[in-house]
């Protein structure tokens, strides 16, 4: 019982003796080898190069780069037997390959060290997971693009200080979730653009003397270009704080349309009903649903921006160029790309799932004389009202209606001239709400035909 | 290759369709097995309880705890076969609970819900981390008293700015991580006290209408008192969250130490050498042994201030009373409570293992006339020179010894009566290093005798 | 436009020359002139103390006393002129001293340095907040007292994942925020007594040869003892990492409450109505109440969560002792403090002047079926059911109501026993959410009588 | 005194009474004052638009756009009176507009709302903070090419755990700085990028009745198009947070070359002499150097990541559109951008000024048999040794020489061949520092001819 029995191991722990909490607290083959794809592809590309380099010999590289094929259909198929005390991924594999293929695996590791190898792994991993990232918002926009096309005019409420302040359309609001996470997967391709140079050939730190090509293995890897700076390329951990800090400010998105998302399904607004696959019930009040997978998904920023605090911290103060400290990059890297791509995952699946509940957003929006503004702006138009005046006036005719338990568009004109005279029969064609919408063109407003340019233009960029 | 694969998998997560995502997302089994003994023991707590206020029949009560034994004993034992469609560790174990005895199993969730259940076993579980955390500490403090007796009056350069100020102790030194350390101790301890309420009996959230006695599991289960209002009971995390905080400060304590001990082995300072077995040396540079234990423990940090933040972040804003994002608790604080317990034991390793350098520590703290405060000091008190006046004076005396190539000690009468003819013999019984640390007796200064009473005191605390 | 200018400014940084730079980064007077009163008490300790123990002349140390006093007038007359060439609160103090004594102010500085003095300012300093805080977090209990007495059987709907799960009562609820800010109360109080050691007289970092008495100017100061360890006394900056940990955790209390209220202040929600002292309106939209206070309060956990990131990752990795990073600990903890106490004081404001609205709270108790957790209660209670067999009864019964479209209470004997024939008559003293709630009896419970149990002994603790 | 009064004021504040506290934590004019500038340049901006489509007459827009020079101009000279009453910037600006021009002013507030007016003034002020970063990483890589120039074959040891590794040039790990600042200066220009597209027209959230041109507003405040949502475009404060996140990382970048200038100042390791204006001195100890602005750089990164996280806290969670905690936005990137342009500043200013000790650097270079890995790889390269067995080998060959007392250099050929009997003449080619630097020759390595076209690249960049 390796986990539920942490007290007891910790008690074993501080009389372990130091062979086992050096052990414990120095190996990372428990973590990193989820690397292990990733360290073999750079192996193989590496051991290409060594052989059109010449400093390998041919038949020493194609056995090398076929051992390792078969040390990763062994890890893929489950069979590989890891070992604590190899310490790591790197050495795991090594070792491996030279149980296969005898003494050729030890010629490897020229012009290699185990710093520019993990900094290459590592950073293969993480282009992967942008990879995931930019595609798992993608999915999660095209959701929330068929639910904006469905509602592009269905009235809702818009709120400020989650007080009804205007109307809007659910496909708007659709629609800036859609602009949030385009900016997300934009700043994932930026950071994979950024990252993408290929530590290989920096050795322990300083390069190499052997004549080794590194755009040659760059550019196997898929890389742009071999990293400028060989001190630089294995003390560099930018392109894992990049990722997490882009996986955070996403996570931040998701938590806030989460909250939206809790708040809309309560017995109160009724705004939304989630589907019962992302929803958790109760055996005895059957009309309780539980916006479970929503309240998991605003909670994912929590860990997101907690491995992003701990790699900074973590990273704050170091010496070039290598240090043992940077061997806690990967689980919290691991840790928050996990937490991201769920997320991602989970909420392409709910808002693919969600109903909106038209009738109740209507009710919503039309409440609370949600088309003042609408009036106020209606007097600057028309009757050249400076701004202020119109506000004092809208208020006028707002108070008038409340007093008579009606709203703006029940008053009469005659109510209307009463507060004054100049208004005319063209005010009733800006109050109520689907006017009110319908007005709002300036670009990239609530009107239905504006909300359908947005869409149009996002289904392009992401067909 | 559940692992490695993560890619795949991933690809695979987002066409996974929706129930595999949700299952994902929402079931805790994978990491709240770690609570199995606390849960299992509230359990047994809560069904003694049932019986005394006769709620349940006996007879059921002791099958009930007999029972759970049972499910404790197949759980320790490694044969228990964790369920991920059961959600959590309490469905998991309740599930198997009726397997063994059938209908009675049914009446153990009376007067309880599951809010309530993990509420208790999580405080149990931290309870039990500050616990090893506080003799984690203790330990290490008796290693750093060990090192501190041994060389009470070894000289070592005092820094400021990373430059020499100031002749201390070794004794000293170490001392001052016994504060703080003790301080991290003392900081658990309230920790504790606070924590220590009961949750059980709270039920959802409202209390219960069965005549249940909350002092009766309270007592049972080692706490001072229920907690006192079932709504705070069930929505409460700040016992994780003041565990993290605790643990934070702590691990920067840690991180301070860590530092010290990766520039004190660096071969330009050489002030301690760290034992074999808390280092990792080179295959061919001999000599080169790096300082790998630190360097992690000064890493620590990292993880922990993140599972703090992120615990925080995960609060913020959260109605009550329990919300579903507060499953995202425990993985953090068992992450942070693993990498406390590791980091202190590896340091309390480190400390017994290291040997301090003397003789370097001396020739360091010998150098840069390190003791111009001490004859500015003799100055004042007995010339009754003011304090600006006497900074004059050694300014002008550490300037000829500078020019004469000598330290302090060195000058003659002569040269110091040339710069202030009012000096006498008595200012030789300031200079030099062991001169300056014997007078420095002020309550908690360097001074040895200082130092030997500060290590008599914390012998009797910790003894 | 020293403030606006600023991309003037940053553009003539660059170009400032080095000299204005370096003054722009390393002077603190701009911000530690908030310690002006904290220093001039401890150097009136400190001067008493020279006297006393003979360092110093009793006419010089009564003239540096009184200079003091002088200064200080100075200083909350708004007549001091602080000059950045002094750097700090120290050297301007000091400089004042002077002019105004000439030499024996020279003498003040005998037996200790800036790194013993600031440490024990800023200690002063925090000492204050946490009485200031504990004292806020007070009137803020009592504020809730207040309501919690109102509203003691005031029934509104416990939430769970913010739908309705069973009934409880306002009084309940804000006994709640009572239990939290108590244990921010607590641990504010165990932070000042951990702290409450005195660094005065550790000197640089050594201590000194002067015959001072550190007991002496720390029993003046309202210290419990001097700090045991002069290196420690320097280097520690726990006090205040503790108060931004113990002011993070009160934070995130606020925050959640804080959310409860805009929530609760929505259109659709309408629990409680704030008043205008503490909500902005719109000239426009007379019904509109933005929560305003509300959502600044909800969002200060940021800046005192950054300050404590902020402060730990300062710290992160020192050396000892005094290291100028240090210099940024100030800045950080007024902020904190500063929006801390504002959070407090709103809050309680705020909760003195809301009006919960009880008809709306009773009618969102009573929707949902939310006393059916009483009646499944009372199957098991009254017809000995296990828990799961009156979990199945009671859905059925839930579905019946549904089906009739009425809530549980409304359903007739008969009804009920074609589901279950042993139900009696009895059943219908659980449900009803006056009768869940009044039958909610267990310690810490929502019944009435308990919450009134829980206010007095609040009311006793707070006289 | 309103600074130093700071307990008085609490203790006021808690009774100062409900109005005063609110107009304290909610009045924004105190801090977002430094906005004048943008808020003024967007009205201008908004004028002219609204002119040109006709929604405001030519002279009055003209009138307003007049008005708002003088008013910054008396903002810049200072003699502008800022009022709290008016809670913001917006509102002081518009109040002193009406005073000027009476009642056209109100005019100027058509189409548009402080939501929309303050997320672009912002965005401008964000904007203007990223060009200053963009360059100050310019300045200081200029600064590093400088050094790396003089120094491209200075030879200096390579650490990895501050353990010598292997040698390596000055210009080389100067240059590895110039690689990260260079990221940083490209994630900036990424994030300028990205967030430049113009807030205004939004309006209140819904964008607005009348007709106009968002294109031409964000031609004339230099935006590249008007946000595509308006919901998205008042709601948003990405571009904060990325500023945030990119001057995070450059932050971190800052504290390792600081704390590495901290260790080099130090007189262990005597690496690099800081001049005067960025160091303090001792009056009393004239050798003595702190470096202070090293360590106040390195110090840096906690507010700024403080602030990074506060944002990120006060952003979790919040629901569109916007909400009143999004105030707390300013304050904390206001401070972070201070701070970062300041610790640019001032590590160019240290750059500049500090000299490299080159006799230092080499002795340092030389030790620790730091070319033992160029013997092993000639081992492989010129006898075709598997890695492996070359490790074995140069192991021996260091031990040998470690007995004697001597470097490897040192060896004889005898010596060597005794220990491999296939050695030759041409390994003294590998040996010494200056023939290892030289030999390491792959792309990005350490050989002076690979940092000089490094220098070459990076220049033409810069120019």
């Amino acid at each position: 019982m390796s986990d539920t029995g942490s007290n007891t191991m910790w008690g074993g722990r501080f009389a372990a003796g130091p062979d086992a909490i050096m052990e414990a607290i120095n190996a990372s083959i428990g973590f990193d080898k989820r690397l292990a794809r990733q360290d073999i592809e750079g192996s193989r590309a590496h051991a290409a190069m060594l052989a059109a380099t010449g400093i390998l010999r041919d038949s020493d590289a194609e056995a090398i780069r076929e051992g390792l094929l078969t040390v990763l259909s062994e890890i893929e198929a489950g069979t590989f037997a890891f070992s604590t005390a190899l310490e790591d991924i790197h050495m795991n594999v090594e070792a491996r390959l030279k149980d296969l293929l005898g003494e050729p695996a030890g010629r490897l590791h020229t012009a290699r060290s185990r710093n520019d190898q993990v900094a290459t792994d590592f950073r293969l991993w993480v282009r992967d997971q942008i990879d995931a990232a930019i595609a798992g918002l993608e999915a999660l926009q095209r959701a929330l693009l068929t639910q904006a096309e469905a509602g592009a005019d269905w009235v809702m409420p818009g709120f400020t200080h989650l007080q009804t302040a205007q109307p809007v359309t659910w496909g708007h609001h659709m629609m800036a979730y859609v602009e949030m996470f385009g900016r997300d997967a934009s700043r994932f391709r930026d950071a994979r653009a950024r990252m993408n140079e290929c530590p290989l050939g920096a050795a322990a730190l300083a390069g190499t003397s052997f004549p080794i090509d590194r755009h040659m293995t760059a550019e196997a890897l898929g890389f742009e270009a071999p990293c400028a700076n060989s001190l630089d390329a294995v003390s560099d951990r930018d392109f894992a704080l990049e990722f997490l800090s882009s996986a955070t400010i996403c996570a931040m998105h998701l938590s806030r349309f989460s909250e939206e998302l809790v708040i809309w399904s309560s017995a109160q607004f009724r705004f939304v009903a989630l589907s019962d696959r992302f929803s958790t019930g109760s055996s005895i009040m059957p009309q309780k649903k539980n916006p479970d997978a929503a309240e998991l998904i605003r909670a994912k920023i929590g860990r997101i921006l907690g491995a992003n605090v701990g790699l900074l911290t973590v990273m704050k103060g170091l010496p070039l160029a290598y240090s043992k400290d940077m061997q806690e990059d990967k689980e919290q890297v691991f840790d928050a790309a996990d937490s991201l791509m769920l997320a991602l995952a989970a909420m392409e699946g709910m808002v693919r799932d969600m109903s909106a509940n038209r009738p109740a957003l209507e009710t919503a929006a039309a409440s609370g004389f949600s088309t003042a503004t609408d009036l106020a702006d209606w007097l600057v138009r028309e009757l050249d009202m400076p701004f202020r005046e119109a506000h004092h006036v809208t208020g006028a005719l707002v108070k008038l209606a409340e007093d008579k338990g009606c709203d703006l568009p029940d008053l009469t004109l005659a109510d209307m001239q009463g507060v004054n005279s100049g208004i005319t029969e063209g005010v009733f064609d800006v109050l109520g709400v689907h006017n009110s919408i319908a007005s709002r063109t300036s670009y990239g407003g609530t009107a239905p035909d504006q909300v359908r340019l947005q869409i149009a233009r996002w289904k392009e960029r992401l067909a």
